[in-house]
C-alpha cells in the first residue's frame, strides 16, 4: 500500500511541475540576499497557505514554517530548504535571469524553494495516508551560515523526530541523487586577523616593524598545521583566502588584514584548530615583533548523516528513481547549515542531481555566475522528499 | 674680498626674510602636486622677471628657469629648488596651512622655492662681483621622482659646470647645514609584482593555485637578497610596501598584487638588484605553480656628490654660520632626485636646519601631517646658496 | 564439516604453543638484519623438512619456501611471514633479549616466523582435509622494502591464486585481529636530497652562496605539497626525516644533505608526488641559487587488500576467535611490502593482536627498544593462518 | 735621527731576513693547534734569551711574553704576534710543507712570530735608541678567540700604554700595507641552537613534533633580523653554519642542533643581537610547539683602532714602504681578538702585505688548504714592528 502510494509520487509530482517551475523561475529573477529574503518568504507563505496548512512567518529572519498534520498521531518529521540568493552578477542569458544587479540565485536555494512547496503540495492531496506529521522549514541566510542557528533558536526544531533536507548538484545529472553514512560535509569555521607592526618609511625598516613579512611567516607557519599537527586521515584545509596591507610602494605599512577559513570532517579535529592557530599565528607575531588580534568563529559543524535516516533516503530514492540512480556521494570540505539541525535531531541531507543528462561532469559549479540548473530536477525533488516522508509515516 | 663679500650676506638675507617668509606662506596655503605646479611656477617666474633676469618657463613640466650673468665670462654654476607638495592632508593649526584639502607642503619645498628666491635676489644685487653667471632651477615633480630627468632631457643643464641645491632638515636646528663627502643619500628603484595563481572554492585547495601562500614564500625569499646576497658594508633595502589579494575569507583568489622599493648607496648594488629579485621571485612563484609579472623601475640613482664641490659647500657653511654649526650628515637610503643632475655635471647637495633651536630631534619628520619648519631656514638658506655662488665665481 | 575441522584449529595450537614459543624466543636472542638472515633461514628450513614438506632455499636473499599440497587437486594460496630484525639496541630486561649488541627484532618478525611455522605444522597435519595446495613463504629483507620484490622475481608467486599475511600489533590485545576492506596501509616513498651552493667564510656571506638558507625555504615549501596541493581526502606525508650540514659555527657549508619518505594512500598521489617535489625542489634552490640533485625512489606501493580475500580474512577471525574479537583496522600509512605480493595475486593482511590483555593501548610500539610481545599470539596467529587456508580449500 | 734610525730598519731586517725564514719554516713543518702550542713557544722564548730578554712563558696558555727595556724610562708600548695553528690539511707542495696531518698553519701565524722575533732582534740592537720599554706578546689561541682574554687576565697589559699588531694579508703584495681609521674588523659571536621536538614515525606526523621544520622557520626568520631589524648602514651577518639531526629517512627526529655566528660592527649593534635572536627563536620555536635552547657568546668585539696610533703606523709605514704602497684597508666582519686589547688600551692593528707582486688578487685565502705567503713579508713586517716602536719612543 505504502509502496504503492510512493511510486504514484513521481507521476504526481510531474503533473504539477509547471507550477514548480514558474515559482522557481519567479524566485529567480527576483533573488534576495540573507536575511533579506521577505518578498521570497511572503510568496511562499502565500502559496502553502493555499495548501490550507497552518503557516508562521518571521522565523529566524524571514523563515517560513507550515505543518501538516496527518490523519493520525505520529512521529513528526521535518522538511527544509534554504531561499537566500548570493552577492553574485548574473552572467547567463535566460530568459528569466536575475532582474536583480549583483544578485543571483547561483546556488540553486530557488530550486529547493520550488522543490519544498511541491512536497507540500504533494504531501497536503494525501495527509490521510500519513500517521504523524510534516513540518515544513524555509530558512533564511544559509548562505552567511546564520540561518539555521537562528530558527532553531526560535524553537522550530521543537517536537521533531527527524529531519530531512537536500542540495542540487549540477555535476550528477537530474534524475540522480546521492548521500552517504555518516560525515558528508565539513565544518566551516571563519577568521579574522589583524597584524600590527609599525609602520614608516620604506627606506628606513629598522625603525619600523615591518607586518608584511610578518604576516608571510605567519601564513608559511599555517601550512605545517595542516602537514605536521593533523592525522593525514583526518581531512582539515585552513585558507587564508584574503590579504591586504599598504597603501604605497614606499612606507612599511602599520597593518596587514587577513581573513581566512577553516574546514574539517570530525568535530574532535574542528575543536582543536582554534588553539592550533592561536598558538602559530600569536608566537609568530611576536617573534616579528608584531601584534597578532584573531577573532575565530565556529560558523558550522560536521554534518553527519545518522544511518537510519540515511536508510530512509536510499529506500526513497530505490522507489523513486531506481536504484541505478543512486550513488554514493563524494565528502566534501564544503559547508551547509542543515548540520546544525543534524547537532539536535537525527536525519540525513543528500545530493539531488540538477545537472543536464549528459556533460554534467562539465556544468558550470555553485555560485558560478553562469551556474544553471536543469528544471527536470524540481519534481524529482518533490516527488523524493514527499516519499521520505510518507516512506517513514505512511501507514 | 670675496670673503667680506660673503660675510656680508647673511644680514642682507635677514634684511629681505619677511617677503622670504611671506612668499612661502602663500605657497603653503596653495600647495600644488607634482607635474601640477603651474601657479607656483607662475608666482616664481614673476619675482625673477621683477629681478631683471631672463626667465624661461614651462621647462620640464612646470619647470622655471632663470639666468643671471656675471659681469665677466666665467664658469657657468646652477642653484635648483623644487616645487611639488604632497598628497596629504595637513593636521597642523598654522594660520596659514594648506587650503586645499588633501595637499600639503610636508616636505617643505615651498621653504626651498623661497630660499632659491631670495639667493637669486642676493646675487642680482651683486652681479658686478661674479665671474661666471649662475642659473637658476625650480624644478616639478621631484615627489614622484621624475621632474629633474624631464628638465634635464630639456637641457637645463646646457653649459653648466656645477650644481648645488639642498633639503631641509627639521630634525636639525636652524642655523645649522650637514653634508658629506661621496653618497649622501640612496638610490630608489620601485616594483610592481603580480602574481597569478588559480581561484577557488577555499575548501577545495588542490584544485586552486595558492598565490596567498606563494606571495608569502617570495616576500619571506626576499629578506635573504639583503641577508646574504649583498655585502654587510653595501647598505640595502628591499621593502615590500603593500599587499593586496583576494576578497572574501572563503574563497581563494586568482591574484595577489604587490608593490615594493629597493634602495641602495652604490650604483653596482643598484645595477645588479633587478636580476636578483628576478631570480628569487620567478622561481619561487614557478615553485608554487604561480606566474610572476615583474615590473621593476630604476627611478632615482644614488646621489653622490664631488669632493671638491662639498669642500666648497663646506666653506660657505663655515663662512655663513660658523664651524661649529657645520655637521657632518649621516647617509640616509632615502632618494632625491638632484641625483639625476650628479649625473651629469659635478656638484653637492646639503642639508639646511629646518628644526627648533631646542628639541628639533623631537620635531615632526618630512612627509608628516604635523611637520613644520623653522622660518629662520628661509635667510639662511638663501645666504648658503649665494655664499656658495660667490665663493666659487667671485673675483 | 569445514566449520568443524577450523574450531579444531585454535586448540591444537595451543596444544603446540610450547615448540612456537621456544622457537620465537630462540630468533628473539639471535636476531639478524635484512638480507642477513641465514641462521634463521636455516633454521626455518629445517623445522619444515621435519614436517615432510618440499623446501627451497635462498630464494630472494635468504628466503624459504615450502609446499604444502592437498589431498586432491585445487588452487594454491600462499601464506608469508617475514623473517629480518632491526638495528636497534634492546632495552627489555627479558631473560630471552637480543643476544646481539645493536640488533633487535623490536617489529616482532621473530614471532610472524614462529606463527607461520605453527601454520605449516597444523596444515600438513590436516592435509588431507585441502583441496590444492598452501605455499609457506618466509621472506627475506621487509624491513628495508627489499625482500617481496626480489622474491617475485625469482618466481615465488608463480602458480599462486591468493595470497594472506599478517603483522603482529601490540597495542590490541592478544587474541583479537583486525582487517580492512581496500587501503589498509601507505606507499613508501624515499628522497634523498643533497643541496649545493658556495661554501666560505661565515662572515662573508656575498661571496658564498649559503644552501642552509635554501634548504629551510625547500622544507618550508614541502609543507604546502600537502597542504595546497593534494586533497584533503587523500592521506599523504611528507617527512624530512634527515638534514645534514656545515662543521663549523662559522663557516658557510658547501653542502646540505637531506633524506625523507613521502607516504601516500592511492597510487594515482603516489603517482603525482616525485614530479610535485621536483618542482619545490628544483624551483626553490634555483631562486636561493643553489644546486639540487634529487633521488627519489618509490619503494613500496599502497597495500591494498582485495574484498573477497578480506572476507575470507574477517571469517576466519570470527570462527577462530569470535566475531566480539575482530575488530575494524585503522588505516595508516606506515609501509610493508606485502602491498607488492598484492599487486601480483588478490590476498589480505591483517593485524594480529600481540599486546596485554589490558592496557595494551599503552603498550610500547613497534621498532621502540621495549617493544615486546604477548607470545599468546603465537598460537592464535598460527590457527588464524590455517584456518584461512582450510577455509578456502577445505572440501 | 730617529728618521734615520727608521729608514735603516728595513736593511737591517733584509740582512736577518735568511733566519726569519728558517724560523717561519720550522714552525710551518710543525704546526701546533690553539692552546697547544708549546714547541712553538719553546723554540721563541729560547730565540728571545739568546737576545738577552727577560722572557715570562704558559701565560695565558702557551704565551710568551719577553721585555726589553730602553735606555732611559719612558712609556711603554706592546708589539703582539699569535701562533697557533688551524686543523686543517694542507694541500701546498711546497718544501716545507705541514708534517703534522690535519694540521697547518694556512693564517699564517707561523709568520707573525717570525716577524716579532724579528723585530725583537731589531729593536734589542737599538735598545739604547729607545725612551722607554718594548713588550713583545706570542700568543696562545688566536683562532679560538681565547688567546688574548686569558693572557690580559694574567696581567700582560699591565703597564702597558700601547699596543700594535699585524696580519698578513695575501691578497695584497708584500711591500704593502693597509690600516685604517676607527673600526677595522667586526665582533665575533658565536652561538649554539638545539632545538627538541617530538621524534616518531615519519608516517604518523601528527603524533610527533617536528623539529626539522621549525629549524627552516627560525633559519628563515633570522633573515630578517638582518634584513628589516638593523640599520642598513650597520654591517651585520648572521649565519648558521651548521644544522644537524636525524639520523633515518623514515623516522622525525626529536632533535635538531646548530650552531652560528653573528657578526657586527659596533658596540651597540652587538649588544642587541643576543636578545634578537632570543626572541627570534624562541617564539618561532614555541610557534612550532618546539623548545629551543640557546647559548650564545659574545667571544670577540669590533675591533676599533685608535687614531692617534693610526696616525703613528702610517708614518711609520710611509718612512719604510713609502706613500705608495700604503693602502687605506676595508672594513671586514672578520674578527681577530686583538680587539680584546683594544678595549684595555689604545692601539693599532694593520695588515701586512703578503702575496705575490702580482696577481695577488687571485692568491689563495686566509684558511685555505693551499695558502702560501710571499715570504718576502717577513722582513718588512719585522721592519714595521721595530719603525712603529722607535717612532714612538725613539730620542
Amino acid at each position: 500500500m505504502t509502496m504503492k502510494a510512493i511510486r504514484d509520487l513521481l507521476p504526481s509530482a510531474k503533473a504539477i511541475e509547471r507550477e514548480l517551475i514558474e515559482l522557481r523561475r519567479k524566485l529567480h529573477r527576483n533573488p534576495e540576499l540573507s536575511f533579506e529574503e521577505s518578498e521570497t518568504a511572503a510568496a511562499v507563505a502565500e502559496l502553502l497557505r493555499g495548501l490550507g496548512l497552518e503557516v508562521r512567518s518571521g522565523i529566524g529572519g524571514h523563515g517560513v514554517v507550515a505543518e501538516l498534520t496527518g490523519s493520525r498521531p505520529g512521529p513528526r518529521i521535518a522538511l527544509r530548504a534554504d531561499m537566500d540568493a548570493l552577492p553574485i552578477q548574473e552572467e547567463t542569458d535566460l530568459p528569466y535571469a536575475s532582474e536583480r544587479p549583483g544578485k543571483m540565485h547561483a546556488c540553486g536555494h530557488d530550486a529547493h524553494t520550488a522543490i519544498l512547496y511541491g512536497a507540500a503540495k504533494l504531501l497536503s492531496e494525501r495527509k490521510d495516508q500519513l500517521v504523524g506529521s510534516v513540518r515544513f522549514i524555509f530558512q533564511s541566510a544559509e548562505e552567511i551560515n546564520a540561518g539555521a542557528q537562528v530558527m532553531i533558536e526560535q524553537g522550530v526544531l521543537e517536537g521533531v523526530d527527524e529531519i530531512f533536507g537536500l542540495h542540487n548538484l549540477p555535476t550528477l545529472p537530474a534524475g540522480k541523487a546521492a548521500t552517504r553514512y555518516g560525515a558528508l560535509m565539513g565544518s566551516v569555521d571563519r577568521f579574522e586577523l589583524n597584524l600590527t607592526g609599525k609602520g614608516g618609511h620604506g627606506a628606513i625598516p629598522d625603525q619600523c616593524v615591518d607586518p608584511v613579512v610578518a604576516a608571510s611567516a605567519i601564513i608559511l607557519s599555517l601550512q605545517s598545521a595542516v602537514s605536521r599537527e593533523i592525522s593525514p586521515f583526518d581531512p582539515v584545509v585552513v585558507t587564508v583566502g584574503s590579504i591586504h596591507g599598504g597603501a604605497s610602494y614606499n612606507v612599511i605599512p602599520e597593518r596587514v588584514e587577513m581573513t581566512g577559513t577553516v574546514r574539517t570532517f570530525s568535530r574532535s579535529v574542528q575543536e582543536g584548530m582554534p588553539s592550533r592557530l592561536e598558538r602559530l599565528i600569536n608566537q609568530t607575531a611576536e617573534a616579528y615583533r608584531c601584534k597578532a588580534e584573531l577573532r575565530y568563529t565556529q560558523q558550522v559543524p560536521v554534518l553527519v548523516n545518522h544511518d537510519d535516516n540515511v536508510r530512509h533516503v536510499e529506500d526513497a530514492i530505490d522507489l523513486i528513481l531506481g536504484l541505478e540512480n543512486r550513488v554514493e556521494a563524494n565528502p566534501v570540505l564544503a559547508g551547509e547549515d542543515f548540520s546544525v539541525y543534524l547537532q539536535h535531531v537525527p536525519g540525513c541531507f543528500f545530493w539531488l542531481g540538477s545537472g543536464p543528462a549528459t556533460g554534467a561532469e562539465q556544468a558550470y559549479g555553485l555560485h558560478h555566475p553562469k551556474f544553471a540548473i536543469n528544471e527536470d530536477c524540481l519534481s524529482v525533488g518533490a516527488a523524493l522528499l514527499a516519499a521520505i516522508s510518507i516512506h517513514r509515516l505512511g501507514v
